[in-house]
């Protein structure tokens, strides 16, 4: 059984337990993590903790490939082990600790991660611990359901720890494609042309001298679940397909562009519409995180190619995944994330991306990372790789949150992480608003009157009209009231001035 | 002489006057001009000047590469016969027409327009006007000084005026180097390697079947023209260079990343930095901008290449240019600026960028374009493309503006061009910060005490002390004062407080 998952000889006898394994890990360790949803180490971070209650004082620096969820980035932080972490997270107890300053976090694009780790900018990379189902005759790593920036985790990290999992099959083999660019200034062109064109290796080259433990573990991921959409997302959904469908018609896009849609309900809906859209077929998705939609439109033979960094399966399409791993492995491709949301890769793609916003404003400015301007939520995520390299880019948001007490359209978004020039569309149950050919203050009305919700409208309206009149300008704002809505929201919990009874 | 200029006979008969061909240009004409500082067209804009001025009612459409000075925007503008002007421009004329609505501007990324053109996005491309050198014996097109959008306005219009420039030798056929890339599905990589290499041809494909006319100027570009460094930019340059050179030592940094530095002061004075520090040969430029500063280092021998998409030069370095146009062609690459400008390339060969804000606030946002939250300035023109794709990227500004009485550090910038996220590097002639290490917190108090002023270090110091304990958060922000230097400034005159005698 250990031979068919450890297939290099010499490394049967790393085979060790969590807690012999996780003693590498030390006060100060800068700490290079596997996991990008899934993916993500079960074993020693469990032990850390323990570690940690049983009062060992140490504190680690913690880089992933994204998120990682209650298994690492709760536990870790309620451990109280994690001094430094990036990129991106969505625990809600780490993202406490973040903004109580107890964890220190930067925002990084995730694309640009794996080079600035490559260019030993933070110092040693002293241990990475990374999830694999196998590794190969040669020694060589196969991950699992994520392939995030293990590839680089691997290459630079002194020791390496490798918990193998029995929850997923090696028959997973085949299903990633790794390959890491060259850094500048030699860096040659990612000669990815197509969606689902394979340009690396099936899997991550590893130097077996420098692994110091392998654990062996059971568990699976244990993933957020997407309900089916709500309304609201459906709504969202079905304007985008039917612009979309609407600009191929005109002639004024190419169909057969490949799509990006972020995590959660309205990336679930675009997909879950593309199954009731005979217009949309042999589809292409070059993404972030692929979830059991992906499974759907593949066995209804709509989808050409699936491109991803992750995938975040339910436990039912999990098990129809490895039931059919055969299958799905010829239209799914895991890369790793610096490829997934390269740049130079969706521009030449042509890609059309779809991300959330917590807010937009009337101008198009958009607010993804920082709650009422101060308060950091997730992080940017890949949303600033797409956004700003895409072909046409979606910007998304419920039109209200919090049962209407929040309007997601503002005067003005008191954090940028996208600026209007790389916002093309905006989209919201109410409506849909193609800035491109617009100005701003075309923008702006439109903005108001077709995203916003109504019970926002008219003091949306009003203080435009106000700006316009009193301050004048190619983007009227009043400053001394452009954050009136999230004073109000501050002070009375309703960003509404007249609350329906 | 006319037929050393114009090479394809068919063509000798569409030589005409201004009056003749501008009557291809009425009310409604989508009109695409040649133009990116320099290599604007001449006589065209004049006669519709003269036209709207004897009374014509009418109203065009006008797109360029970028900027076209006097000659072009304010001639234009100050005839009011603009209805739509993109992207970029910097006349004074033009400006205050945008903010008070007259013109309709939107403030596209540079380097994206020739796509959106392509696609059609904008209705028919009725009229094209170009300057050239000279008509090739196949009836292709060899630019003057710059490249702009020019191969892509030549490929869609369905009528082109040509004005040759008997002020530029037709000696200067071999600088430009012209492709199109495919667009979206079926783009390849662009395959430049190096900042030097050359991809496509030396002129512009036309079909001679739409030349509609070619009139004869002998007027030279009329560029603004960059004095020596002030010692601000000096002490900004400095700095950019120690740092760099700091890191390449560290080993953080590859010896030989290309650079770009935007047009103006500091660009200027980073260039004059390379002529005085040894440490720095070898150079290659992947910019945007060329100016006077690239003939004295390619003098010195200091320069391998350099790339950009217009070459702006002051009359006594227009001479020496034309001089030994043999030499400095080996060296200077012209471009369309979907090239020179590609978050491909630029993200591939891993570009230094520097570009100058406006304003720059305490966690590192940067604004660009909108003067206090609501006047256009100029636009975004390129900095976006390089901000956003650079392997580190360099926000530059003057601490203070107007004697002093606007600060260029303040709690948060009113509009955002620029996000955190893609902002490596602050610098100010007081101090630099790298914030890429640094937590938002960290980067605070550092911009504060190194690049902030003196004079309103204190008060910035204040209030973010203030948001940290009343609001806290990731990125603590008052937002019921975060503008108080802008309001302070409207009302007053001066962001101080203090203001010193």
């Amino acid at each position: 059984m250990q031979q068919d998952r450890i297939r290099y000889q010499p490394l049967l006898k790393k085979i060790t337990d969590p807690v012999t394994a996780a003693r590498h890990i030390k006060d100060g360790t800068n700490l290079f993590i596997s996991g990008f949803t899934a993916g993500y180490p079960k074993l020693i971070p469990k032990e850390l903790a323990k570690r940690a209650k049983e009062g060992e004082n140490f504190k680690i620096n913690l880089f992933a490939g994204a998120s990682t969820g209650d298994a690492v980035d709760r536990l870790l932080a309620e451990a109280d082990v994690v001094n430094w972490r990036r990129p991106y997270m969505s625990d809600p107890v780490m993202r406490n600790m973040i903004n109580e300053g107890e964890i220190a976090f930067k925002d990084d694009h995730l694309s640009s991660l794996a080079s600035l780790v490559r260019s030993g900018d933070w110092g040693d990379a002293h241990v990475a611990v990374v999830e694999a189902v196998a590794i190969t005759e040669k020694g060589a790593l196969v991950p699992t359901m994520s392939v995030g920036n293990t590839p680089t985790y691997v290459k630079v990290a002194e020791k390496i720890i490798v918990e193998l999992s029995n929850s997923e099959p090696p028959e997973l083999a085949g299903i990633h494609d790794i390959f890491i660019p060259e850094d500048p200034p030699y860096r040659m062109p990612i000669p990815i042309y197509r969606a689902a064109d394979r340009i690396g290796k099936p899997f991550i080259d590893m130097d077996p001298n420098r692994v110091v433990a392998i654990l062996f573990h059971d568990e699976q991921d244990s993933c957020p679940v997407f309900t089916a959409p709500d309304r609201i997302s459906q709504r969202i959904a079905e304007q985008i397909l039917d612009f979309v469908r609407h600009e191929i018609k005109r002639g004024r896009l190419p169909n057969g562009l490949p799509w990006q849609a972020g995590v959660g309900h309205v990336g679930n809906a675009v997909l879950g519409g593309f199954m009731e859209d005979s217009f949309f077929d042999n589809l292409e998705l070059y993404s972030e995180v692929l979830q059991d939609s992906v499974l759907d439109l593949i066995d209804m033979g709509k989808v050409r190619a699936a491109s991803g960094s992750a995938l975040t399966l339910s436990q039912k399409a999990r098990n129809r995944f490895f039931n059919e791993l055969y299958r799905y492995r010829e239209k799914i491709v895991l890369r790793p994330v610096e490829i997934s949301n390269s740049p130079e890769i969706i521009s030449r793609l042509g890609v059309l991306a779809i991300n959330t916003a917590m807010e937009i404003d009337i101008y198009g400015q958009a607010n993804s990372t920082h709650v009422m301007g101060s308060h950091m939520m997730n992080g940017i995520g890949g949303s600033g790789d797409y956004m700003r390299n895409g072909a046409i880019t979606f910007m998304v948001t419920p039109s209200t949150a919090k049962e209407g007490r929040i309007s997601a359209i503002v005067p003005m978004v008191p954090h940028v992480d996208h600026s209007e020039h790389s916002v093309d569309v905006i989209v919201t149950e109410n409506g849909l608003v193609d800035t491109r050919p617009l100005t701003p203050k075309q923008t702006a009305a439109q903005i108001i009157n077709k995203c916003a919700h109504p019970d926002y409208r008219d003091i949306l309206w009003d203080y435009y009209q106000r700006a316009l009149k009193q301050r004048g300008g190619h983007e009227p704002q009043l400053l001394s009231e452009v954050f009136s809505f999230h004073e109000r929201f501050m002070k009375t919990g309703d960003m509404r001035i007249n609350i329906p009874k």
